[in-house]
């Protein structure tokens, strides 16, 4: 695995500087270039059902959408303003922390591409999902 | 506006179960047959960016499912599950109250397609997106 | 409706001048600022079943990445590359003409997107999807 | 890799029967159980652009359509209908066969969930995308 342009502890200090990335929990396992780990921590106001203890289908995209803009932060240094997001939910994700694999299958001098694959806690594929990201100097304002 | 299966009440109640969605301030402002407007409360743990008192795109993107997916509760009466969620994110979403519209595109027999847009408090779309949601008696289990 | 950068000639030119757009056969019927309607004319290899006379999911996606694309020339003048395209299918199509109508759902700076809706000649939504084109300067190649 | 459902024979017997994949030449080089690679055929009403000799998004959405279903079909024994389609074009896609390598993500009671990534007569990755079939009993007629 190649050199990252940033550490672990880099993205770290990135995701608790955004309140949201931090209300999730989000830790940065590992980071390698174009590849990245993170885990978030449940809580119970993510919850999505009162009677099973599973995880909100928005809790999840958020995740997705974290961890690819950050895979895409070990290629460029920095993370970028998402285009659009989507994501396929596979299974319903019950009570506990969430682990995400994200890796970066295109960058481009405009936009740039990353998936993202979500564990649940007995490693079971819960949702996966793709974010573009705006990664030219442009902005989403027209 | 045909007549909706659950009323504004109902699906206020709906919200109020679900603790992710309580924890967004949905707020059910209307609804019929196939529409619904909502809003989602602004909170700082909301934030996207420290330094700019943007909204989280996870945030929009749950705003985004919960919407569409209640669009067509009023078309079947009840929630469904979500098999796959798109969203695109048009404008910076700045500090305030979010506005939904969401309506149903297509009600099927195994899967229904619901559309939802995002307003800012100075009612530009922010974000606009797609739910597809699993109406068979079927569930998402392998 | 305001006025097109284009005029129906001039995106039937455009049109014509594709390869594949001409190979379905599409028809420009009208034009406004950031709408668009146009038909694609059946042709037997469009088929996707050879038992039923039913139209490749395939072809529906390019005709609505066609007039979404058409949709946005309507207010730049010119076709952009794609940057990304999603379908639903909503029902079997049918034997037959196909009608496109699409609408430009916001202009950006760096990328733009229009939604387009496929109606068969029974006047039924057969599918819909939305399209996202790069409108900055920048290309695709990274 | 495990056995297929299907065989490299079987899988070309479903493509050829299927008119607009017998257009785009499509050849199945390989499968296993929920993969699959395949080639499509350049040819000249494929292409997108008249002055440049690029391939067509919408043929690259069918192709991906195809080489999906297709790798579903390898754990199911049959073709199976889209629910929605996705496709990020990274690169131009110049003149020459295209190759698209397919994998099953999630094989469920009621929908799967397949990725495919094409790549160009140099091996460059052109496009990727996702679809979603529908594997239930049921129809996507409402």
């Amino acid at each position: 695995m190649q050199a990252s342009k940033v550490s672990v502890d880099e993205l770290q200090v990135m995701a608790d500087r955004c309140p949201f990335n931090a209300w999730l929990g989000l830790r940065i396992v590992s980071v390698g270039k174009g590849e990245l780990t993170l885990t978030a921590t449940w809580r119970d106001e993510m919850q999505g059902a009162p009677e099973r203890r599973l995880i909100h289908g928005g809790v999840l995209a958020s995740i997705i959408d974290a961890a690819g803009d950050y895979a895409v932060a070990t290629m460029l240094g920095h993370a970028s303003p998402t285009v659009d997001l989507r994501v396929d939910y596979h299974r319903i994700a019950n009570y506990g922390p969430i682990t995400a694999r994200a890796r970066v299958v295109k960058l481009g001098r405009s936009v740039s591409t990353a998936d993202a694959s979500l564990f649940d806690k007995d490693n079971r594929l819960i949702a996966s999902g793709r974010g573009v990201y705006l990664t030219s100097q442009s902005t989403l304002e027209g």
